[in-house]
């Protein structure tokens, strides 16, 4: 267990006695970080001349600078530098950067964050409840104040469409509820289209959570959407895409959580979604920023705090940006008392900020974590003994040992329904290509623009499930190209130009019980080992974020058109307009599956 | 019970699939509140052009007005006006207005107050645990959403200054939170300096809450406690006097709830208050209004729609200040996704207004309950079965046979601590007066501008205590006033002018359980009667304003300078300088008893 954690400071229940003594000059505190301004998310002012006193970890009071007149405390001198709250990321996924939450910790602390809000998703897909209670115990040991919001929507679609490793009922969403203090919210309710038509199975999901007294977070499409999704208890989104529909969420009683990612990709939606405030006047104090999902190597480029600098760079102040990266997430989840503030009795989880918000130093339960935008020796210790996921979730890649992956070359004139990858990679393209007979794949390949593309079900639920397919347009000039990160169900995917190496790109992810790889002429030329879950590596994030670059220069190498992360999506059958799952092609939104050929 | 309560609205995990139905258009709403302009308090705009789908006492969605097509659903036309969230009170006694919850319902939603927060303190007093309980029954069969803020300093001072009826330890604090689901958090802790001093039953108490997730409330003077009060766990108070504090208050992560109140009384601090927003900058984010106290004739006038004009008038634009009245408060006691705003799923407590924020209509639950500032005969169908309070709350003055309410003439010359009243009313003065021996108490009264007044304990606790001293410059020119509403203990005080008034006084108090009356000359004047816990009329609120008005009547002829709420805070002993109990008088700050008379 990491030596330092979220239980490293004690209850405030226990520990308000002693505060007041401190805050009343009874007793001395810990630390005191002088000379600073305070960036207050309350008032959404910057507070000059201040010094704050912390004890046991909490912030016992801020003082007038100066009024500490010296003792036993601890100084830190900020130098006139602003003081804040640590960041609060109301909606991520530890999954998506491919490490656990006790190695997200320090990509978080160098960020500024101190809070986190996760929907442990995918693990919930590949282990059901023992993943999410896994990744609840990292959690746990991690040196981060990590809140779950218990996946909702596992498996993604159904069992007749694709083999998920698991299947979160009600009452198993309910028990986590029941067992888990820290299971502050239900996850995502990604099935926005089911829970506007009233599904009883996502309903009874969500009944669980509410009975608890626990709100549920949300992810939508669509402006005549909404009503329907908001009548159904759902109060937050961070898929807000444009100020249209960001106004018509935030009218609806939802929580807006502006996301920002890479500016290069569709994630990045806060500068058209803000518009809500900035050109249509509403107010921000029920708005948040997030992050989501980052790559490994993204994170600390594009954490929390750089979202918070996008939401001034389109027109907030620093004040409103800083509170909408901190305060108003700990707001929604009812968890102001705690942290996103600098009051009395709070978490001393405090940030060291330039007048631009970038982050100097973090205090977590005020311990300083990273000082000089490094690590300290002290969250180095803590990082450096971090929870050890259990056996069974390092072995999650069952294959059977015999497993064809290429199509048949089809010996009369077909039509083939090919997928078509289209930048930025997240909507796929249905195009029906005509197949003359040929002598080999390769002429087809090079008429059509086309490499093999194939799902292995890889939870040892099926008698070994393949599809084999066709990507279009993916540009992969020879080898393969595959990953054990194929959303929402984290079956295998791969593509390649060639039954050989596309067999040693999946037994290389078999060896490792989880990657991505990059292999040509039998060799692998890049390998991401990913091997708890089939999701996440074991690693530190410096670590995995070089990996993650060696991967993909060699991806870009491999011709691939659209990035890994855009590739694992290929079988998320709940998006545009064809996808393929371990049990077939799959036609969204019919929701129906399709042969790869038929008689031309 | 009344016919329509809280729990007329199933709660929202029971109504999901039915409201997405509606807010879809595959099911008919009940009701339709058509053209209407809608007053948001998320965005903090005011919508054109709206109109409200409701069903099931929750709305399921506003959309553009013209959406329903007509079918089953009632339609009421709102003719342009304002539609906005009812208000929501997050500070109140509903003892001060001497009428039991469901009385208070029928004012409150005159108002366009839906949701109330009270903390029952004056019935814990009297009636320990089972006054609350009592009052947390009568909340429950009320028409209106009440919810509890449980009594936190029962009894004010100690059992060495004053005979209390209740002694709420933490032990007993806990058991009601265990009980009661709405007792949602812990009532103003009124014993600020204890709480700042690390006193033990005090912290104990606050932990008894936090402990169980529940928030702590307050009740702070003085700049100097701010920062230990805070620290202590605190995070709201209603007594911020001016800028400055309110400013200091709000740094220290506490809520601000301004209080408005007859404007002639020191509780309208909301004026000075509010400057900590419009002159000093402050978001108003974290602040609201609330009304705390109020006479049951100052209830519909002065109520917390009045108080959020107050916040207009003070420089907030209407959207703000409603949203101050209602939004705010939700979100401070963490029920935002059930009330205070217009978002799909919450409860359908909504108020037509007039553009000058006058409450026209109120709808509780979906039910018309206020039609063009009336009630309706759903309404009063609603009032005209109120909660009973059990039996031994009938009960609770119990006194000797015999007592003597007058001091005795000295027979030598003597110095005579007395208490000096003052406008308006609050703060007493502690005078020393010389009295020279004299035949009658008359040739005192006149030199010296007195009246005798005394405290006789009512609990049956001690064996008949009385104490007996002289008010100064009072005004009571012949006969006796008496009420068994004397803070916080609530024994019963009398000023009287000679022993035979004043004993008829209290013999009318004994023969109601309870009451406010003005006595001469052997006749009573003027009689409130309050017979549940000495404290509550069990009459309807109209009924109860006049004999309010009727007692101020007789109150003002008989030449009373203070009026009867602040007399009934005469032996409240923890308000400078000095007070009467039971046991004595009293010197505050020193928190010790001194005689009526010293040798001189």
């Amino acid at each position: 267990m990491s030596t330092i954690t979220r239980f490293s400071v004690a209850p405030l229940s226990t520990m308000t006695r002693k505060l007041a003594d401190v805050a009343f000059g009874r007793q001395e505190p810990d630390l005191v970080i002088g000379d600073a301004r305070v960036l207050s998310t309350y008032s959404e002012r910057i507070l000059p001349d201040k010094e704050i006193w912390i004890s046991g970890g909490r912030i016992a009071a801020v003082q007038p600078k100066g009024t500490y007149k010296g003792g036993d405390a601890k100084i830190y001198d900020a130098a006139g530098g602003i003081i804040a709250p640590g960041l609060v990321d109301p909606h991520i996924h530890v999954e998506s950067s491919m490490i656990t939450a006790c190695a997200y910790a320090e990509a978080a602390l160098l960020n500024g964050t101190t809070t986190i809000f996760c929907d442990s998703h995918e693990i919930g897909n590949v282990m059901d409840v023992a993943g999410v209670e896994a990744m609840l115990e990292d959690a746990r040991q991690a040196p981060l104040s990590i809140f779950l919001t218990v996946p909702s929507t596992v498996p993604a679609t159904s069992p007749e469409l694709e083999t998920a490793g698991g299947d979160l009922t009600p009452d198993k969403i309910a028990a986590i509820f029941d067992k888990w203090p820290e299971a502050v919210a239900l996850g995502e309710k990604m099935d926005f289209v089911p829970v506007a038509m009233s599904d009883e199975r996502s309903h009874a999901i969500i009944a669980a959570a509410l009975e608890r007294g626990r709100p549920v977070c949300g992810h939508i499409y669509g402006r005549q959407f909404v009503a329907a999704y908001a009548a159904a208890g759902v109060t937050d989104t961070h898929e807000a895409i444009d100020r249209e529909i960001a106004d018509d969420l935030l009218e609806a009683g939802i929580w807006l959580f502006l996301r920002g990612g890479p500016p290069t990709t569709p994630w990045h939606s806060l500068p058209e979604a803000i518009k809500t405030i900035t050109e249509l006047g509403a107010s921000h104090k029920r708005v948040c920023v997030c992050t989501d999902d980052r790559d490994a190597d993204d994170l600390l480029i594009f954490g929390q705090d750089w979202v918070t600098r996008q939401a001034v760079k389109a027109g907030m102040t620093r004040e409103q940006a800083w509170s909408m990266g901190s305060l108003h997430g700990a707001t929604r989840y009812g968890m102001e008392n705690e942290f996103g503030g600098m009051g009395g009795g709070r978490r001393a989880d405090v940030v060291l900020l330039t007048d631009d918000l970038e982050p100097v130093n973090t205090w977590y339960g005020g311990e300083l974590m990273v000082e000089n935008k490094a690590i300290t020796p002290l969250l180095d210790a803590a990082l450096s003994n971090p929870y050890r996921y259990p056996d069974a979730a390092y072995h999650t890649v069952k294959l059977p040992t015999e497993i064809t992956l290429a199509p048949e070359l089809p010996t009369e004139k077909v039509t083939a329904h090919a997928i078509r990858t289209e930048l930025p990679g997240i909507e796929l393209g249905h195009v029906k290509i005509t197949l003359d007979p040929a002598n080999d794949w390769q002429s087809h390949f090079d008429r059509h623009d086309l490499c093999f593309v194939s799902v292995i079900e890889r939870h040892g639920k099926s008698n070994g499930n393949v599809s084999r397919g066709l990507l279009n347009n993916f540009g992969l000039k020879q080898g393969a190209v595959a990953s054990s990160v194929g959303h929402d169900s984290h079956n295998i995917i791969i593509a390649g130009t060639n039954e050989a190496d596309m067999q040693v790109a999946l037994r290389a992810i078999e060896d490792h019980q989880g990657g991505v790889c990059v292999v040509a002429d039998g060799e692998i030329k890049a390998m991401l080992p990913l091997p708890i879950a089939g999701l996440l590596s074991d690693k530190r994030v410096g670590e995995v974020a070089e990996e993650v670059k060696a991967l993909k220069v060699e991806w870009e190498k491999a011709g691939c058109t659209i990035a890994y992360m855009g590739f694992n999506l290929i079988p998320l059958s709940v998006i545009p307009e064809i996808r393929i799952t371990d049990m077939g092609l799959v036609l969204v939104p019919e929701m129906e599956t399709v042969p790869l050929f038929e008689t031309a």
